[in-house]
């Protein structure tokens, strides 16, 4: 509450990147796959800017500080039409409590009504329950009927 | 057997839109949720070709007819850089068995790797098991831990 007014969400820049990326392997050790987050700082600034740019971010800034961030890029579905995809939302461990993870949420269901995207998407592990309950809260729906497929290369 | 050469797999054109969406509606309704799958031919001319275009398309053509397609986009992992997801592959009931459908995912697999996508995504039912069958076969990884969050506009 005493923080309320000290942060900020803003569209990212590619001075943000070094700290999206320590947030990303931060959620990704939570979610016990450290070890398949390899991207760094210089993938994202090459990746997410510039007329190729795979995703949008949006950070949560305190004093100068990068305290959150979210992820984004557009899907489509072929009985929905243009989609939004939430790819990672992290807020720092330290900051949490005050309100920027929901900001940033909050952000995005904006993009989504500006652009008319007619969903927002993400996912979850099943055992996130602090996620799972954050997402709830704020009206979500969850599905847990489909398996992720994948390959991956080089094999 | 018979038919292994009276087929070809083509980029799809707006004419196909049609063929494309009577699958889509086919895939749904299997799927359970044939009231979910909303778009229109007219939709999917408009979403996928164009500047903006949201997906890609091939289709399977025997005869002068689309007896098979998939529809596919990137996406952006923050743990593996640019990822291709394949949205929707279906093949016509009576057209099985003939290889349409591994066609149309080895096609998706050259795509890959011509281009640099790390991984080849999609997602199936979890009792969808002649896809999950499918897939196997073609050296898939599945993964049951995660749960789709949404949120759907209007609400």
């Amino acid at each position: 509450m005493s923080n309320s007014m000290e942060w900020s969400i803003r569209k990212a820049v590619k001075e943000d990147m070094g700290q999206v990326a320590s947030l990303i392997k931060a959620l990704a050790e939570y979610e016990k796959e450290g070890d398949e987050a390899e991207l760094t700082s210089e993938d994202l600034i090459k990746d997410g800017f510039g007329d190729r740019a795979a995703f949008e971010c949006l950070v949560a800034e305190e004093k100068g500080d990068v305290q959150g961030m979210a992820i984004f890029y557009p899907r489509y579905s072929t009985w929905k039409g243009r989609t939004l995809y939430l790819e990672d939302l992290v807020v720092k461990e330290s900051e949490r409590g005050k309100g920027l993870g929901k900001a940033l949420f909050m952000a995005l269901i904006e993009v989504c009504r500006k652009e008319g995207y007619r969903r927002l998407e993400w996912q979850v592990l099943d055992w996130n329950e602090p996620a799972i309950k954050f997402y709830e809260a704020l009206g979500s729906q969850f599905d847990s009927s489909w398996l992720n497929g994948r390959i991956t290369f080089p094999e």
